[in-house]
């Protein structure tokens, strides 16, 4: 597996476009995103487990539950939940897709990211959809991963090349946010594309393993999004044969979601730096992820690596609290980064040590939280960032 | 029921003293407080749930096991957490008291809140025990309130008057912290004092129903202290039978802890108000905890509310997303506060306000967010405040 140029256009057979069709009021800005695919393709997807969904999810769902789908309508600026014409104005952006491209509308995955409870109208959509399904091209992955940015500060796109049964595949994808809510209960959102063969239901577990270690293991505030949705389509373009084994394309597939992970958390609202957890000699997988979970969750933790202070006892504290099974008075804690390694607490316990190398390694942007129990072989990092000052002053005047 | 002057020392018999011995640097800040009881008294406790426990609660566990006690020693500065010397550095403390007061080492409630994992040395104590004892005065529960205070802006004392088997009672009781944890695993305490005859047995049950209701529901940052506790002791001296029903004292306990809460909310590090979330129709009792306490904590409603944004669909996100089994869709969100009563959200939806008038509503500093489910009785309050940049700033260099 290697890394390539791209993202939601990397695989054969894929077009994309990004436009700015007037959902959001400042000119230019892209506002709808638009990926087909040449064929029809395997198709699945994972969603929030809010109770509150966005309309759009569950059009969504409809449209691949035969596991399968051909095109992806996004927009920023309005989430589409909580508006009585919700699921209406979902149903009309894949009448829309089917007119511009004559793509099937029930074999269109819909998404919509922005403020809740907010009104729309199908309007930008009837007026732009013709100019945006114009502007479809190979290389358009660029401009659809700008489309679905809200206060993303960058556009995040990933792509790898993979060898399976015999044949060169790629997966590329692109995706929005920086934690589970972002900005607004306005979603996180990741749409992957490959061309390799993949049959569904083998897509849909896959899919569903690689969320559970990476996605649902981002954290930038705590908050669970209306909105979220990832979504995968394979439209076998690349010849394999769909009964190949797919552990390269499991492989690839964790790689992009992992990076993609990385970069939502470091672009976190008022994020300066990355913090990655990870637990290793846990009693089992899920005691690794609540510790690793609680560590990145922790505001009182945030705020100590915002201020570069080595605070480690916040650290033991939150693995506490976190309802793994550990036996506290174990573990070992370690900060690591570019400018080095440093033991900070063994065996439950504080160990001296220099406060200034402690503080030359939490100055860096990427940032590793190493917690060592001694209960078993269980092992799962998390990835979130720092609190800051411009995380309130974001949030605190976000609608108005 | 009806409020009166003072706390801890409010009741018949109890004696009070907080003097500087040194643990803080800070030249007079008061630093350890002492409260003793004339007689031998009642006594219960609820604690921490986190696995990383200080060494001071493991002492006041074995020492009240037989439900009784007659003082309490707790020291600001340190929180006597993770250090190798921790239990005997609390058998020290409670041994200082019997020398000095008389009162038997076993009858000491031992409690320390500050920096976890900092080294801790029992000379200030040996040092200042004599003077502390020396200061015990029936006048002195204001300056034991004020030693066990860390970043906390205002002392906090509360006492009342009821009747209970036709005799006058009198509860009072001192706290400090702002939070789960505050400042920095640093503990929310609060040690509560009658002078009304209650059985152990009993006065356990009614100290454990009354947290649940009021300090389990408080939460500054979600996080969980190591060295959180609550005890009460009853000395008996208000003359009234033991066997006379204490629903009076029940009474009593919850307006007492649930005034604490408030003051604990209101003085959350860095808060600019206090935010209280009532949820009624949920479906039943957990499901409104449940609710209630997901949208206290949510870092988007709290950002909100520093900025007086009537951002109502993050507290609906958050209820969505708390785990209480609720039927979104019938859900109605109103705000409130002196300036006036705002509707929302009606049955999940949004439904025009004035910005102006909500803008006015959520400028004042005790807000109330009153949440209609219609799944069934259920009802619960949650307590709170907003988060702002002093939040950041205070935790971002607080160790060092």
């Amino acid at each position: 597996m290697q890394w390539i140029e791209g993202g939601i256009t990397a695989a054969k057979g894929y077009k994309a476009a990004g436009e700015h069709l007037g959902i959001r009021k400042k000119p230019g800005k892209r506002d709808v995103a638009l990926v087909v695919s040449e064929t029809l393709a395997s198709a699945a997807g994972c969603y929030t487990q809010n109770l509150v969904k966005g309309a759009p999810l569950k059009v969504t769902k409809a449209h691949i539950a035969n596991g399968k789908a051909q095109a992806i309508i996004c927009n920023s600026g309005n989430a589409n939940t909580c508006n009585d014409n919700g699921i209406e104005i979902a149903d009309g952006m894949s009448a829309l897709v089917e007119q511009y491209t004559g793509i099937n509308a029930n074999d269109v995955i819909v998404a919509s990211t922005g403020v809740i409870g907010q009104p729309m109208t199908l309007a930008p959509f009837e007026e732009g959809m013709q100019m945006l399904a114009a502007a479809l091209d190979a290389d358009g992955g660029h401009h659809a991963a700008k489309a679905i940015m809200t206060t993303d500060t960058v556009p995040k796109e990933v792509a790898v090349e993979f060898e399976m049964g015999g044949v060169i595949c790629k997966l590329g994808g692109m995706a929005k946010g920086s934690g589970m809510i972002h900005p607004n209960m306005a979603t996180m959102l990741c749409f992957l594309t490959t061309d390799a063969a993949i049959a569904p239901v083998a897509l849909q577990d896959a899919l569903s393993a690689v969320v559970t270690d990476t996605f649902n293991m981002l954290s930038v505030d705590g908050d669970t999004s209306t909105n979220d949705m990832v979504t995968v389509m394979a439209n076998g373009m690349a010849g394999n044969a769909e009964t190949a084994d797919i552990a390269p394309f499991k492989t690839a597939l964790q790689a992009v979601c992992e990076k993609l992970c990385r970069m939502m958390a470091k672009d976190g609202e008022g994020a300066t730096k990355l913090i990655a957890c990870t637990v290793t000699g846990a009693k089992d997988e899920s005691s690794a992820k609540a510790a690793a979970k609680a560590v990145i969750c922790s505001s009182l933790v945030k705020s100590a690596f915002f201020g570069a202070d080595a605070n480690w006892g916040r650290v033991l504290c939150a693995i506490g609290y976190s309802g793994a099974e550990v036996d506290v008075e174990t573990v070992d804690i370690q900060f690591q980064s570019k400018a080095g390694l440093l033991s900070v607490c063994r065996q439950g316990r504080s160990i001296p040590f220099d406060e200034a190398v402690a503080s030359d390694i939490l100055r860096e942007d990427e940032i590793d939280i190493l917690v060592q129990c001694h209960d078993g072989d269980g092992k799962a990092t998390a990835w979130g960032c720092d609190l800051t000052y411009d995380y309130v002053r974001i949030n605190g005047d976000y609608r108005t």
